[in-house]
């Protein structure tokens, strides 16, 4: 559909006169007809879908029929699982990770979490974080908000596994190995709408026993760089790479 | 110089015997000879260079003369300048900057900073920040610290401009605008060691008297996706972007 610069700011209106070299490429040129529809660009980035519905001398007229909506969610549905951190750590996960496109996130007790927390704690935190997740994606004008899983006992997580279609699992080791080719895969690979979970571990890491269990169940282990990364700052490196990769540099 | 992959775990030892295939590589394929390098990988991934101290029989003497460093430091001296934003956020750009690579951190008060610290409290708060990054740094297992400065007045950030290569300009309106390209063209054509200033504003953004002079002085202004990022969000999504690309993906 044809795109039109406008000259000022959006101001709905019953109807736009467009003129001039618009109406000449519209009428003349492409030799548009009432009930066409183009785009409408205005100086402050607002676009509409115009319709016509009259073709006058020197002017045609067009009246709004929607907005174009510009698409804000990740093409990639990640999901941030993360052992159970301490202090409030899984707040600025949840909040920052809204920002940066998270489509869900897991909480899990992990071997190595310091924190033990029973279900009424859990239910309270799970609202907190709902909410915490909610204002985030609002203030990021998100088109979805996250949703909030905080699970009981690790068994859970390993039963959610199987409803995702990959599953990397960030791993110190791997970083300090200087694996840097799983990530990349992924993001080079993987088909709009995947289902990706990331999981992360407390800031005691990630146990083999644990390893283990993910990698039977196709875990991919990676690293994010040769830095070490704080447990609540690692999630946000492969959220930003998702963005930056399938956002600004392939689109 | 040549890498052999040892079949043990790294164990400091005063000489080592090569025998067998690797053996057989170095003296009868390479035709080395005493003093030769060569690098020994472990499968711990400890790398040491050795170099040959006897040629026997059927083994090859070699002793430690080295560890292998690997790289810790982003390829690009990322600078990050951030408009004095509320409460402890600049705390946590500091912390989370330099875990993800930042080169250095300045603090400048932008026309909508709320905070205004007076040159006793910016004293004391650099204090507090060196004392962060450093503690990140460290933990990160960075191989240096970054500098962190801070301003008394903008008319000093300004100032500074010159001493950067590329100069970044995190802008809500361009991100609003769909713009992806500039971030994306400087990681590709960065050469090693390009020194970027990336320019954040506070809770209230940047505003078009400072877009003028930033834009004046060469800052390209530049969108980090399609989401709004928090103030203290923004500078981690650019920072890992760097990284993906840098470190990741394009090695």
């Amino acid at each position: 559909m044809q795109r039109y610069f406008m000259q000022s700011n959006y101001q709905p209106q019953a109807d736009y006169a467009l003129t001039g070299e618009i109406f000449h490429h519209m009428i003349r040129v492409m030799r548009m007809k009432p009930a066409e529809r183009v785009y409408l660009v205005f100086t402050d980035q607002t676009t509409i879908i115009a319709e016509i519905t009259e073709v006058r001398e020197e002017q045609v007229l067009v009246k709004e029929v929607a907005k174009e909506v510009q698409e804000k969610e990740l093409p990639l549905a990640i999901t941030i699982a993360s052992g159970y951190p301490k202090g409030d750590k899984l707040e600025w996960i949840v909040q920052k990770g809204t920002e940066l496109g998270a489509a869900g996130f897991i909480g899990f007790p992990a071997q190595a979490s310091v924190v033990k927390w029973d279900s009424k704690k859990l239910a309270k935190k799970a609202q907190r974080l709902e909410k915490i997740a909610q204002e985030a994606a609002e203030q990021s004008q998100r088109q979805v908000t996250p949703i909030v899983k905080l699970l009981e006992n690790s068994g859970q997580l390993y039963q959610l596994l199987a409803q995702f279609d990959v599953i990397l699992v960030a791993y110190e080791e791997s970083a300090k190995a200087g694996e840097g080719a799983q990530l990349v895969q992924v993001l080079q690979e993987a088909a709009v709408g995947t289902r990706i979970l990331a999981v992360f571990g407390p800031e005691g890491g990630i146990m083999p026993a644990e390893i283990e269990k993910l990698t039977a169940a196709g875990g991919r282990l990676c690293g994010l760089g040769p830095r070490i990364l704080r447990t609540e700052t690692a999630p946000l490196y492969l959220l930003s790479a998702a963005s930056f990769y399938r956002e600004l540099l392939v689109k």
